[in-house]
C-alpha cells in the first residue's frame, strides 16, 4: 500500500514475516522486548539504541538517547532510524527522526496490533510531558512501515485487547458492521483482514488532511479525548491505551446520546461489541471526577479557542463537536456510562 | 514580501518602526535584553516567557520552557508564539512552536541584524546539542516575520558586526557587487536596501529547496561548516556566530582556490572587503587543529554518506562541493588563510 501525506510518502508492507532490513547507515530502536525481534531484521550488523520498554518511558530522555545513539554511530541526515516496536517506540524513534539534523529517514516496524492498526502509519509521533500524552510532537511519517503479522502470535493478550480497542474504532468510524467476537477476531485470515482494512482507512484520511487541520483526521480521535485524560489520571502507562480509548468511547457514546446526535440503537451495538470482547465498562470511573482528569482534558490538543472538541459516533461512522458549554461533562463524567 | 515555502508561507513585514501585535491567545517569548522590545509589541497583555539570553542557552532546558509556559498560558494549536529576540531566541521560539501540541502557529519580531537577513526568514528552527549547533530542529517557518528596522539603532557594534557576516555572505551568493563599506552599511537607506536584498535573495532559494535536499538551500551554508566547528571549538557563544562565519568564508576562499574552483581574483575582492569592514582575518586559527573542531566538522548536517559538504565560491556566486578525500583539510585549517 503506498500513500501520501503532504510531501510525504508512506509504502506499507503488510507480510506474513518479518523483513530483512539491509542498510548500513542505519539505527535500530528498539526496547528490552523487542530487541530480539530487532536483531532477526537487522541484516547489516547496524548498531542498536535500546530503551526501556513502557509509557512511562516516553520522554525526552528516551527521545535524546536516540539522537545520542545516531551520533555516536556517525548518521548523517541520509542515515535511516529503524524503530522497532509498539507505539511508545514508533512514536519516540519518529520524533528523534524528525528533529535529529532537523530530519532524517525513518523506518517502522509495528511489532503490536496497536502500532500496525494505528500508531505507525500517518505520521504522529511524539512524547508524554508534564503527565500529558504526546503534547510535544511532530507529524512526520515513515518511509517504510513493515507489518509483520506473525510477531502478534506471540504478543501477550494485554496488548492485544489494547490494540483491539483502535481497531474497533476504525470498525465504527468506516461505518462497518461490528461482526467480530473474541473467537474470530484471533484467526489469522479475519485478524489479517481487518488490520489492512484499519491501515486503507487511516491512511485514506490521513493523505486528506495531514496536519489535522481539516476537521478529517480528527475523526481518528474517537475515544481519545476522553481516553487521554483517563490516561493521565491514572498515571502513565498505569493503564493501556486501548482500555483508555475503550472507555473513552464509551464515554462519547454518552455524550453522543445526550447531544441528540449518537442513536439509542447505535450507542448499544457499540457497547454491545466492546462489552462482548471482554472490556471492563463498569461506570462511574473513579478517576474521572479528579483534578487531574479535568486539568489534561482541558489540555486536549484538538481544543480550538479554548474550547473543547470531541468526537461522537453517529449513524454511520463518527462526527466532531466543539463543545462550548462543558457543564454538560460534569454528569457524564460524575454518572459514567453503561447501556 | 510573501514566500511560499512547501505547505508554508511566511509574510515578511519590513518596517521603520516595531508592529502593534494584538492577539490574545498568544505568549511573547524573549530574552532579557528584548523583553522591554517586546512589552512595547505586545498589545493584548499576553503573558511572557523571559529566557536567559546567549548561544550558551539554546539548549533543550529553554525549549521546554517555552512549552511550559505556553502550557500555563492555555494555549492550543491555534495559540501563537511571538519570539521577539535576534537568532538564538527566533530559533527556539520556533523549535518549540513545532512541536507544542505537533505544531501550533508561530511569528517572530527579528530585533538584530542577524535575525533579520537570516535566521528569521527560512523556517530553520533548533537548539544545540552535544556542543554541536542546532543539532536538533525542524523546519518550521513563521507565519510572520517581523523586521523593525528602528531597533538597529540601539544594536550593540559586535551583534552588528555578527549580522553584518551574514549579509556580506549574501552579497556573494547573489552575485551583487561587494561594494559596501563601514560607513556606507550604517546608513539607514543602505542598510534598509541591503537587507530587503538579503531577505528576497533568501527567500527565493529557500521556496525552491525548503527542506534543503534538491542543492539549492545549502548554497546559504557559505562558510557555516567551518563556522559552526569553529563555534564548537571556541565553546558555544565564546563567540559570535558571524565571527566564525566570516572566518568561515575566508577559510572557503582558500578551498575553492585549492580546488580551482575559485577565481584568485575572486578570492582577494572577498577576503578585502572582509577586512576592510574590520574583521580579524589573522591566520592560521589555533581552535581549527583541535579535536573539538574536528569532531564537529564531522557531524555537520550537510554530509551525505559520510562525506563531508563545503560550500565555496566560484565566480558569481558559490557551489557546493562534496569533499571526498578530507586530508586537504588538514593543510588548509593547519596553514589558514589570508591573501
Amino acid at each position: 500500500m503506498l500513500f501520501k501525506f503532504d510531501t510525504y510518502s508512506t509504502k506499507v508492507h503488510l507480510t506474513n514475516d518479518l523483513p530483512a532490513i539491509n542498510i548500513p547507515n542505519a539505527l535500530f530502536v528498539c526496547d528490552e522486548n523487542t530487541k530480539y525481534i530487532a536483531e532477526k531484521i537487522n541484516n547489516s550488523k547496524a548498531p542498536y539504541c535500546v530503551l526501556k520498554s513502557g509509557e512511562e518511558n516516553k520522554n525526552w530522555d528516551s527521545v535524546e538517547k536516540i539522537i545520542k545513539s545516531a551520533k555516536e554511530a556517525g548518521l548523517g541526515r541520509d542515515g535511516v532510524l529503524v524503530g522497532v516496536g509498539g507505539g511508545v517506540i514508533g512514536d519516540l524513534t519518529g520524533f528523534a527522526a524528525s528533529i535529529y539534523m532537523r530530519g532524517c529517514k525513518l523506518r517502522l516496524v509495528a511489532t503490536t496490533l496497536l502500532a500496525m492498526v494505528d500508531a505507525s502509519v500517518g505520521g504522529k509521533t511524539g512524547f508524554d510531558l508534564y503527565n500529558i500524552k504526546n503534547f510535544a510532537g511532530s507529524f512526520y511519517p515513515a518511509e517504510d512501515v513493515y507489518i509483520p503479522l506473525n510477531v502478534l502470535e506471540t504478543l501477550p493478550e494485554k496488548e492485544f485487547k489494547s490494540g483491539l480497542a483502535e481497531l474497533i474504532k476504525t470498525l465504527i468510524l468506516c461505518g462497518s458492521k461490528l461482526n467480530i467476537d473474541t473467537a474470530s477476531v484471533k484467526q489469522a485470515d479475519v485478524l489479517s483482514r481487518k488490520i489492512e482494512l484499519a491501515v486503507r482507512f487511516k491512511g485514506k484520511i490521513v493523505s486528506k488532511d495531514f496536519k489535522e487541520t481539516k476537521n478529517k483526521r480528527a475523526l481518528l480521535n474517537l475515544g481519545h479525548t476522553f481516553g487521554h485524560a483517563l490516561e493521565a489520571a491514572a498515571g502513565l502507562g498505569s493503564i493501556t491505551h486501548g482500555e483508555a480509548v475503550i472507555w473513552g468511547i464509551v464515554q462519547s457514546c454518552y455524550l453522543g446520546l445526550t447531544l441528540n446526535i449518537t442513536p439509542l440503537q447505535r450507542a448499544k451495538e457499540i457497547t454491545g461489541l466492546i462489552k462482548s470482547l471482554g472490556y471492563d465498562c463498569s461506570a462511574p470511573h473513579p478517576l474521572a471526577v479528579t483534578e487531574t482528569f479535568k486539568n489534561a482534558l482541558f489540555c486536549d490538543k484538538k481544543k480550538k479557542q479554548g474550547e473543547l472538541t470531541f468526537i461522537v459516533p453517529n449513524k454511520n461512522s463518527a462526527q466532531i463537536v466543539e463543545l462550548k458549554d462543558t457543564k454538560i461533562l460534569d454528569t457524564i463524567l460524575k454518572d459514567g456510562f453503561t447501556l
